[in-house]
């Protein structure tokens, strides 16, 4: 649409495309709208929308992703979390235990986590874990645990869910959604979650393709859901030093492809405590628009990942080192570039 | 359990079990019965069961799965799919559409398979499609028709479910519930299907170690559905001459370790026409119990995964072929395991 | 060439070629000669050629390997090695020791290499091992054995070069130089391997594709050696279950592109003894022309790589299950191929 | 040995090692000299030196490598490399073309690389081509244009040798040898390698693991030449939006074990230009002691990997970059290692 589109402009390209039999994903930017389509075979001639009033052109999206697309809309997407943002210039740090264990647990740490001037707050109430024996998360008393960090501290709760029932449970007591590596491609989930109205964190899959990531966050948005927010922890490789291997060439890849932030995992993405700062420079040296950290007041008793948990000491460290990184690479970012 | 356990004897002991607050899982075999305890933390005291009446043994089982292991059951299971069973000696065929797309077509693929001999047949109502814009199955239509052909040759039905929804009605339509490769660790999925009383055919993931499909297997079992059919159908690795690389020396790694039958997948496990009955040669040579294989009447026209697909006439080959190897590995693998 | 084409056509061509700059390499087959050009920038017109005695026809290669190819060369290639062949039909079996310890240890092997009806013996005097601090091989004491092995048993020697030394040695007491999947790229060495006369058994790099597999290949014959025997060994996964993975689908992927003979080699494709057998059947299956198996009289004291090697009794039964195997898989094919 | 020990205390302990039948390995550092022992099977009896004049201690080290270790020497080496050096609290910058194709192509590189403030000129007269007909470099010619370009710009020269007669070459005319990733484990290579007194920069195999990566180095240092570089230049894996997948967390990981420095290649490590500074920074940010990076005057004309290559501007900006992210690592570290 036109920078001056009014809003009755949109609704009728809306409705035209809605008569056509198809459905309409109205993407509002900072300067313009864009509005999708999709449900569609085959090509739409663009002679339907053209002359409507308020319409700046008619791009046909030829990859298999749109929605997700930089040719649909080339600035990159600013997501609302609770009251702060993800992507658009700014670092957002995600940072808390793997796990909800108990409320004295998650209060050390969220202290922590306030005062280092990060604005949302992670922990696990439904764990995805290998084995049936393994101790699977509190449930909804750890959600509500997490409500109470909101409202202690006024972080933002990042938390995952693993079926609609969680969904449901984590869009009432959190502020994002966080869609697990193992359930990059449940895409029944994946609809599911492109029903509700909080955003999504997208964890990549161990062995997913960058196009599998895309058709992935595709799947959400395709449902409704604009607001996806990617994140690369890690993939499986032959590497027998890390847990997984980071694989920070995804930023750039995604960024050149998707107008989505892209945020970092170093913990998951190494599983040792020692390569977790080093890892989380790399990853906003990257580029990245965000990270997504364990801490753990006592590493040594988490019931879960604790190899790989910083203390607050440690992570207080990190957060420091990461801004002026991020600093570097915002005032480097443009001039480069330009020049390519 | 001793061979000569009576009914009281082992419902006496699922008692104590159960008193103790742990859950007793009954695999009866063909001389005697396990019975397999989870729920524990830590070690049981097996003070509690080794003087009760029929108990041969009490067996600690260390190892993170309990009831896949060879451990607490060590003569292979044999897994009964409607009319027919896979695992124990025989070798089962499962043939068919990768996706169920109309009758006419159903039907033209499952005389030749009902011709071959074979006993089962495969075709996707529900379809996990990395796009959301690709084909995404006919769902309860298509699982309509799958009954048709039971009624019409005797087929047993192996189709896929992707969600709770999708295994009620595979349940009520089908014989066998398929979960996906990339469902293979949706434990939320894997606990449902270990409440329905059919026989689960579970795909190993895409990057699924060893233990991880043996643990999905254990997520089934631990809800109390003994009846899983394990499947090898390629993992993803840095080649690119196939769409996955088969790992077929995860067959006997498998049958070492779990009584579970191993099926292979030579259709997606190489992508390729041409691979097929090479790969499907190969697996039941490794020691497979049987074989999941894609047949179309017109692999051209497929709306997915043709190029892997076989004519009726390849698959026939391919089945007299496989036949004659099982016959060899029959007949060799008694002695070859007396001599390790 | 025609079928009735003279030496001298052949000649002809060949002078030709040389005089235009490029260079010509003649290679044989039952029913004509092909002659492939290599050296060139960029397409050779062939009118150049094409009105010469005795040429059917003058193809243009346009793939990144020539010589290798089915279109140079449609039939498969038969190598001579020693007074035995490899390709062509029959079943190739190289077996015998990982490293060649003392003539005692390698007299009693070979003894049941020949019981077995192999016509082929293996055996490293030079082995690349991952530490500089393992036992590196007996070296040229160790060729002299291997010598002595032909001399009692009739055997032809396959063993290991690492430098041109190595491959000067080799061709002087053995029968087939081995390049190993360490040196699969080491293109000084490939060229140096392409200067001599002797066949060259190349194996498949621990991450090589296919691509690159047969242009290593394609680095020997470009020197003038057309005698190439191609080898799978496995490769380099996120797997732990097995050393290595062994990508039997490679074997149908190169018998389509080129007319060289593959073989497999399930010892150290797997690592595990309990495997070898299941994946030398799995290999034989999947249409390998033939095997290399590691045997050992005492596996159990084995200097290199004992948990793989077979016992001669393990061995024997090996080769019973793999011959008729390769029975039903010489008998299946050619209806096959027909039928695609 | 003690900080205090004279040049005759060593020569006495050298001696006494080589009595005894072993190699001794005299490691040089700021504050002592560590005396490493290879040559012995099983624990040489610390007895035999503890009681020498300047002798310290006698640590046994346990661990498949010993010259590498941090066991033998606990603080970083830095390793003279020409007039320079690299390792030890500076950033190392290596640049200049894949390839050497022409003098006026190498002095336009040249003249940026020595602007920026850079040591170090890379560009290869041997290059490892995966085919037998791909530009396969300049050779001895290309060499003498690079030995130009110390003279010229006081650059040290930075350049492959592939087989032993390169190693004597680059000898010769540079003042760096590069061992590629494909010729990592030619142990017989890296045997020559160790003979020379060049420093040895050995990049990472493209299946290498940690270990193997040290064992190479072990191989060199095992022969006697300590100085060695390691270097990061991506892995094979399934990734496919990248050429390879640059695996930085090998950084922190081999800084662990070893006193060795570690530079990282984003160039080879993505193989897309645009990844290339996104990469670079990461690179330093995890922690690297330097890079090696492509840079062309034309990348659209480079005979060799073009795609991946730098204008001279971007590489400007890339060092003007990386430089600053140094300095945060530099001053972050020490806090950071304190704290764990």
């Amino acid at each position: 649409m036109k920078p001056d589109a009014t809003r009755e402009d949109i609704d009728r390209v809306v409705h035209v495309i809605e008569t056509l039999g198809f459905r309409a994903h109205s993407l509002p930017g900072e300067g313009r709208t864009a509005i999708g389509i999709t449900g569609n075979k085959g090509s739409v001639d663009p002679a339907h929308f053209e002359n409507l009033s308020g319409v700046a052109d008619a791009i046909r999206v030829t990859k298999p992703y749109k929605l997700i697309s930089k040719d649909l809309r080339p600035e990159q997407s600013v997501i609302k979390v609770g009251n702060a943002s993800i992507g658009g210039g700014s670092l957002a740090v995600i940072a808390g235990p793997c796990a909800i264990e108990s409320e004295e647990q998650v209060l050390a740490v969220a202290k922590s986590v306030a005062e280092s001037g990060a604005q949302f707050f992670r922990g696990g109430a439904f764990k995805p874990r290998t084995s049936p024996y393994a101790f699977q998360g509190m449930g909804e008393d750890g959600l509500k645990i997490l409500s109470g960090v909101r409202d202690r501290y006024g972080l933002n709760i990042v938390t995952e869910a693993m079926d609609e029932r969680g969904i449901d449970l984590v869009e009432k007591y959190g502020d994002c959604i966080q869609i697990g590596a193992r359930n990059m491609q449940n895409f029944s989930l994946l609809k599911y979650a492109g029903q509700t109205r909080k955003p999504i964190l997208l964890k990549r899959g161990l062995s997913a393709t960058l196009d599998e990531l895309l058709l992935a966050a595709e799947y959400i948005m395709a449902e409704g859901n604009y607001d996806v927010i990617l994140c690369e922890r890690g993939i499986r490789t032959f590497v027998d030093h890390a847990r997984n291997t980071l694989d920070l060439s995804i930023v750039p890849a995604l960024q050149r492809l998707s107008h989505l932030p892209v945020i970092v995992d170093p913990s998951h993405g190494t599983g040792h405590n020692y390569m977790v700062t080093p890892m989380a420079r790399a990853g906003v040296a990257a580029g990245a628009d965000g990270l997504i950290v364990e801490v753990h007041s006592q590493p040594e008793r988490a019931l879960c990942d604790g190899a790989q948990a910083l203390t607050p000491k440690q992570y207080l460290e990190l957060v420091d080192q990461v801004r002026r990184i991020h600093e570097v690479v915002s005032t480097g970012k443009p001039a480069l570039q330009a020049s390519i």
